[in-house]
């Protein structure tokens, strides 16, 4: 027990790590082409930036923190989201100041929540999530959304829906709210316990609530949509004019909430579509939180952003057969027989490398026939044979693995000829 | 206060993020090169892990652990270091039983340790790290050393100096442990009280006090080169003769030690060799530890690794004032006039960003002046502008910024001529 990985959490090995890689260089790719700067926060942080930051009425807030004591006594947590972190950020380091507004920003990293393992679900699991504080144009939530269904593109991800909703501004919100509390007043005993206490500090999450997903109240219960001021109508207007504009579509679910206050106006989901992965899984959520960097002790900021579980990513490329294009093969291999020939390999592998090429030998003494073995299990492309000939003569015996081609090549040329045939050439 | 970051961490921001960028790519890159593959294993692990993995007799362990309990009522730690979950991954995956052997292994994450923090010292710092597991041939201590020294040549270290040691084998180290309580027993007392703690736990960390450096005993003390046996002393001279081959220069430092029982044979350090960065302040360290996988439950396998830090690589290249190709500029900025001039710029923009452009536009509802500063400051190579005119004719007006020159691009033309012009052609 003391020496297995703790529950919850994975270990990737390689062979997964490459996918990670991939999607990693993917979405820093895309990002760079969005104008999106990376941002890395800590892993943990004072406990109090998430009560206020995520809210405290959240299940994440009340059952799911990793919240301990360091040595100084100070309550941390590890950090179950990423955008309370970052909006830390651009207060204490002023962000707000910079000439460059809005601020566009992405983070990658591990994100932790203390939930019932199951099947997809990660105690310790990696978010990629972006940004965007200082705009309230509504352009910035198309290109947000752009982006988001822009690398499950890239990707390769086919079966994926874009759900978009507005929740308004805070009169919107209020007047929904109260709507919401005449509802469901009279007959919330029919509902759970969560819904009744949240009856009257959140009853905006009623609508969200698993259990009582079925009951009748639900389909009936007042839509947000009939609650938004002419100024949020027409905001959201033009968030779907922009989605449209770029050819981007869309279904809008006046179901589709946020339960914390200072969320408004849009918010979005992206939920495969795959039959069997679990249609309607979502794999992407976000939406505009005007109010959160005020409520952490920064100047008004209005902000947008989104978050996706790789995790989850690469779970919906795999139901679709989707193949990255990751490879693990080695350019070549060195086989030495013989002591002195041995030698002349830790050269010349050495060599090779500073020339670019991916290159491995024998570190087992292994005879030359298991050697060989060797580089065919590793996918080298060339295999370099070194035995008391070869030194006599100079020259290495190489061998195209996918041809079957040998030639004979002088150690001093191998670096430019091999670093040809691989197109490895610097 | 809580609204700050926890002491001793730090946030990485736009500026920065790219030079680390930049060290993890070329890291993976090399690490590519010299057949390494990719881990990734948790953030936390079973507080046990460590005590066994690392030593119960350490600082790290006694000192300087981040350690809770979940939820759960199960005592985890956030990694202080990365070998222990690389060998508990080892084990737990069997990976033991691999064909590809020796496994050859690289990690890059965050490491915890509670520390005073000071200049260069944080409390969650980066570590990127290779373990080789299987093999017991010193051309895999060489390779691990030249791997190190190829990361910081590649990215412009000047100042460094490669020091090695051998701790020789168990035998080797009985034998010197001997000596080394027979040396210092009479005048302990002259020693601090760690050093007198350690004669009886761990006469070789005596070696290693801060305090009692410039003790006339530490100087005389037995060298355990002077202990090795015929085995250890032909294993360490062949590490050599392959460091003598590759042609990396080396000096051989006796008093390199490390405390641990399952270290054995080669340690190394790389050191900065810097004036005023804290000549001798260490950017490197590794060893072999030929007893850690079975101590932590596996089968016997040799295991040869080292770690360093991002952040030390960093500041030591900051130093010398060395400069990472690091690049921020957009390839273009899109200048909009009038409410349809913004439609056409929110289309544009996403067409050249699928086209591979770096883009980005404005979301503040600025005047045209203002949007060409904010191009300016943003870097960009290119800015297309859109008026009414533009509308109109169907072509923008580009703007080369490196030459001032004006030309009027069709609209439909433009992703094409700007790839072009950019070199991001797909």
């Amino acid at each position: 027990m003391p020496f297995q990985i703790p529950r919850g959490t994975q270990d990737v090995l390689p062979g997964e790590t490459e996918k990670w890689q991939h999607v990693e260089q993917v979405v820093r790719s895309l990002c760079g082409r969005y104008g999106y700067e990376e941002i890395r926060t800590p892993i943990f942080e004072h406990t109090e930036l998430f009560l206020r930051g995520v809210g405290d009425t959240t299940d994440i807030v009340q059952k799911e923190m990793y919240t301990f004591e360091d040595k100084g006594g100070r309550a941390l947590t590890l950090r179950p989201e990423g955008t309370a972190p970052v909006a830390r950020a651009f207060v204490e380091h002023k962000l707000y100041g910079s000439p460059n507004q809005p601020v566009k920003l992405y983070y990658t990293g591990p994100m932790f929540r203390y939930e019932r393992p199951e099947s997809g679900r990660f105690r310790q699991f990696v978010q990629f999530g972006v940004e965007v504080l200082g705009s309230s144009d509504p352009a910035v939530d198309a290109e947000v959304i752009a982006l988001a269904m822009h690398i499950y593109n890239e990707l390769g991800l086919q079966h994926i829906r874009l759900v978009i909703n507005s929740l308004g501004d805070l009169d919107s919100r209020r007047a929904h709210r109260e709507a919401l509390v005449r509802h469901f007043e009279s007959r919330i005993h029919e509902l759970c316990e969560d819904c009744q206490a949240r009856l009257q500090t959140n009853p905006l999450r009623i609508l969200d609530c698993k259990k009582d997903r079925g009951h009748e109240l639900m389909a009936t219960a007042p839509s947000i949509l009939d609650y938004l001021n002419d100024e949020s109508r027409a905001y959201f207007e033009k968030v779907k004019h922009y989605l449209a504009v770029l050819d981007i579509p869309f279904v809008v679910d006046s179901r589709l909430v946020r339960g914390l206050d200072y969320y408004n106006h849009t918010t979005f989901e992206i939920m495969s579509d795959l039959e069997g992965f679990g249609a309607g899984a979502t794999l992407c959520g976000g939406g505009r939180y005007n109010g959160l960097v005020q409520e952490i002790g920064g100047p008004e900021t209005p902000g947008i952003g989104f978050a996706l579980s790789i995790e989850r990513l690469l779970a919906a490329l795999e139901a679709e057969g989707g193949e990255l294009p990751v490879r693990r093969g080695l350019d070549c291999y060195v086989v030495a027989v013989g002591e002195q020939a041995k030698t002349e390999a830790v050269r010349l592998v050495y060599e090779l490398r500073r020339a670019g090429l991916r290159v491995d030998q024998d570190y087992l003494g292994r005879k030359m026939k298991a050697q060989l073995k060797a580089a065919d299990r590793l996918g080298a492309s060339f295999v370099v044979m070194i035995g008391d000939e070869e030194l006599e003569s100079g020259a290495a015996t190489v061998k195209d693995m996918a041809s079957g081609e040998q030639m004979k090549v002088p150690f001093g040329e191998l670096a430019h000829v091999l670093a040809k045939r691989t197109g490895r050439e610097e």
